[in-house]
């Protein structure tokens, strides 16, 4: 934990950045980003913090997850003044908002380092139980697929979303005015991978790129779900994403099987 | 699948024992038997297959599961109207029950099979995270306990529980009236062991008895948390055994970390 350098003048109080990893189960939260009138984990997370702190505070997030999506890596950055107890904000922060939400990790950071824009990449995991009958005690955190899945004809169809590409036929397009600044849909893909958990029914898709444009995790999820069934072939993944079109690619899988599971700021830069 | 024999006489619907293996998030019953103007796990089973079924059912239950306990192995016995399609039945129930309720198994069972007077043993699990700050995806499942914990005392404090007992000091005593037809509280107990899951935080109880008095299994955790924290000495276990007295005990355990893991009919028969 690096003690932040103190800018007191004429009276100033001095802030520094400071970095939060925050975790949640989604499922009762309109997603993650501040937005009025409706209840998000930014939202309760700023107001629990401007409790403790007795201050107003902005919050930067290091990605967005929609209404139902679960997080356990979502870096959050704000200022706030030089000596704040860090420990003892987050265990207050804890008993406020748990079971629901959890600060797992508090620190300060450098002044320039902002939990969206320095992130070098983000892995999401989603989770399906692929069994015939679903399992109650997994029901918040995993999208039941009944029918037997092909996880080899679901991990060749995943290949070739791996590299740079413009992800258009995996994205919800902005609207315009809606607050995403997003203009470019490229994305570069690392890891897209699907596996067994304990040759149990349970099934976890691992995902990493350097940002994830407007429901693209589940709009793969769901594409690669449906060349699981035998609805698409893995060779139809390559022409699916070529065409730039959302119409080309599958549905949308359900948001209660998505976690976001870390944000890294290890790597190479990109513009998220 | 057994195919039940028939026994049509003088135009009577012949009847057969059936097998249920039922599933449970049990966070927002009020427990697992039927009680007159809540809502119970096998109140809202019956009321499902009374709808499909179109006629009157009563449901034994394996074991009793308390207000917030889950589970995954109750067993349910029932007679239904030979030739009804238990697949079909399965099918229709999980679609009325899901995601809280899922019928795992349906079988046709021998006339004297009871699921409750034919069982040899029940198995639970009980889950505990013992990390200085709860995760949000496990708060329904788990018990979380901020404070290190010395497994292996707890290991220590459980082997004087293995084998014959009148647990006493672990059991709610049944008010007069209330309807728990036990006398006794001598159980066997045969397995006892706290285990860390994958090098995680998460800690794994399982416990096998002939069967549970009420409050037992929490009770017992709740004794052995105590242990595991230094509150109570692993030798203290043999005396607060033989005391007798629910007074001796620690507190009783949280219930959402207790799932009634299953039922076991293959050993020796013990009256529950």
């Amino acid at each position: 934990m690096t003690t932040p350098a103190s800018h007191d003048e004429a009276g100033v109080v001095p802030f520094s950045r400071a970095r939060l990893t925050v975790a949640y189960d989604g499922t009762d939260f309109r997603g993650s980003a501040e937005s009025d009138g409706v209840r998000t984990v930014l939202g309760e997370l700023r107001s629990a913090i401007e409790r403790v702190t007795q201050g107003a505070v902005e919050l930067t997030g290091s990605g967005r997850t929609d209404a139902g999506v679960h997080g356990r890596g979502q870096v959050v950055t704000l200022d706030l003044p030089n000596g704040t107890d860090l420990n003892r904000l987050a265990h207050s922060l804890n008993r406020l908002l748990g079971p629901e939400i959890a600060v797992s990790g508090a620190a300060w950071a450098d002044a320039e380092f902002d939990a969206r824009f320095s992130a070098t990449s983000r892995a999401y995991r989603y989770h399906v139980w692929n069994d015939a009958v679903h399992d109650p005690l997994l029901a918040r955190t995993t999208w039941h697929v009944p029918e037997s899945l092909d996880l080899s004809a679901m991990n060749a169809a995943a290949q070739p979303l791996l590299g740079e590409h413009d992800f258009a036929s995996f994205c919800r397009r902005p609207k315009v005015g809606e607050g995403f600044p997003e203009k470019s849909l490229v994305r570069i893909l690392m890891r897209a991978e699907w596996e067994r958990v304990d040759d149990s029914p349970l099934l976890r898709f691992s995902i990493e790129a350097s940002s994830f444009c407007h429901q693209m995790v589940r709009s793969i999820v769901g594409t690669l779900v449906d060349t699981g069934l035998g609805r698409r072939s893995p060779a139809d993944m390559g022409p699916t994403l070529a065409a730039l079109d959302r119409n080309a690619a599958g549905r949308v899988a359900p948001p209660n099987g998505l976690v976001f599971w870390e944000t890294r700021y290890d790597g190479t830069r990109w513009d998220a």
